[in-house]
């Protein structure tokens, strides 16, 4: 199905918006824009709020890129937003997530995504060394 | 306020519970119980289960654990449970996160929760690269 | 912490309040009403509204009562909002759920949101036979 | 769109893969594997851990079959998971589920996705009989 | 894929359920029904209380009818209903929403999302005004 | 319960904390800064970050700002994140929300939750005039 409104393609971009997209392109040395972006581009505001927090965020810092690609997977499989697990597995993979951390990645998802419920139906009160 | 069932202390557990409290105490090197397994121990069956899982899923694996209770965390404050929240923080900070990557840490969760809304919001087709 | 607004209580409620507490407690023959009620009764037409739809889906039916509260609190674990586990809880142990069947109930849960995660993650193609 | 890592059909399996084929279309006497195994098939270990759960957790005990499929279905229906949704949806038909029990799941699903949001809203207080 | 059950068209429909289709396509002065009430509509009991809530919660009151459709929208990119965002954002523009509307509201969703997972994240407590 | 991280106060804080502090409260026309932002100055990146977009997207724009402070509400209601759910409540009432609007934000927030579930639970198609 359409997007919500229509992607905005580079060639049809307003000067605001391409710079946006250069600097994707450059911070990623790649030639090329997701759907994502093309997609919020319709708000250029958002577009380099969302850009900025991305490129600052994901990152080199106290965690590895790699790392931060498999959190990034943990949260949008729990929330089950399908563009997101396919583009952040990909980021992963480029970043030299194998299979069988693919795998594992999944396991831990899964582990968290049953006790959080086991805690919560329980209703567990927290240890007080956890405090 | 108090859990649904009561806690399952050591003293008053069944053999078959104290059994899963010996090997949890022994795998994580501890002399204590935190409440989440006396609180699944009403069930010894699930106890049993669950345990197991943690045990296999969360050791050394092609993932390094640290970074599995990182992508615990994720899940948790996405799912927004408290307990586990507190309890793989604590299991992390212990595995050596610092507070500089606690923080990097709540940033990619927040980030991931964002945009996972916009590419809903949106609508945002999967590029055919990700598939 | 208190309620956004205060509890409406029976002595103080306007006469289309106390039309919908006296059928509650008529239905469910109890002489009180829990706090639930007490907070929307602020606005009068919702009220009326919910009290209906629980009136009329959480009775006989198709479905027995026990396993209607029983699939409630599925819902609330899912969703980790603490009233309704706790209120659901007590009235499906009113209904005649056992310790041995919350504890079935928990594992049912636990599981059903673990696979739910792994469905996502992988990104699973639905069967033929499903559709 | 494709699964994240290919389907591992029987004939290509690993023999512990097979074994936990065989096992599961025995115990559930029929002759085919659904989707769902052939994914996670591609981590042996977390094919073995899931299988043996939904063996023990889903088969006769305290809840009946039926209803523990109901549940699930609820549990799926609130996370939004399409796969479940379909999957244990056909097993619960299988198990005996009418369209007017459907209907009914539905109606108890949906009132209490309402429910807990207005429990959340106006942030209600437990009451101290439910404790 | 094909829905869980039959869509039932106008000509197919009992009485009942036509009194309910008469009644949605007068109040919203139209002469079509879309499938949501079509799908529900196997369920005779359940659609014309879903109708009539909805007929009683999104008309014109304290709120106008396209800040409410705005708020529905909002709910359902958080919990990820295609169908509901797809619908209710068609309702809203029919209300007058812009674009640069749709693009604000988009952007206050996404950054509600990111803060509720800091709040949960950090446990931070309530503070004392806010009470 | 502590919060994760100790709270900053502005006493304590850095200048760079400081400026970010001294925005919030010029722009609110404020002399205190509420907790989230103490707790999140724990990582001073992501409080400008934050803060920088608050400002920039709960401002005045196309959307009223008390109808995205409701907006805001139904996000945190449909997530159960309490502390945003009483601070943005208390923005809306700020900035002019009755009790009778609240009452019936609750109830657009407490019905789109349930006809999701039923769009997702029937598995609706989307009607082609939506797309």
């Amino acid at each position: 199905m359409p997007p919500m409104l229509p992607l905005i393609e580079y060639d049809h971009a307003s000067p605001e918006v391409r710079a946006v997209y250069d600097d994707i392109m450059a911070t990623r040395q790649t030639d090329w824009i997701n759907n994502f972006w093309k997609a919020i581009a319709n708000d250029p505001a958002t577009l380099e709020r969302v850009w900025s927090q991305v490129k600052a965020v994901m990152g080199p810092g106290e965690i590895a890129p790699l790392v931060k690609e498999m959190i990034y997977v943990a949260v949008s499989v729990t929330n089950n937003c399908e563009y997101c697990i396919r583009s952040h597995s990909a980021a992963a993979r480029k970043k030299g997530m194998t299979d069988a951390q693919f795998g594992e990645l999944m396991a831990v998802i899964a582990l968290a995504n049953q006790t959080n419920r086991l805690a919560n139906g329980y209703q567990i009160p927290v240890d007080d060394v956890f405090r």
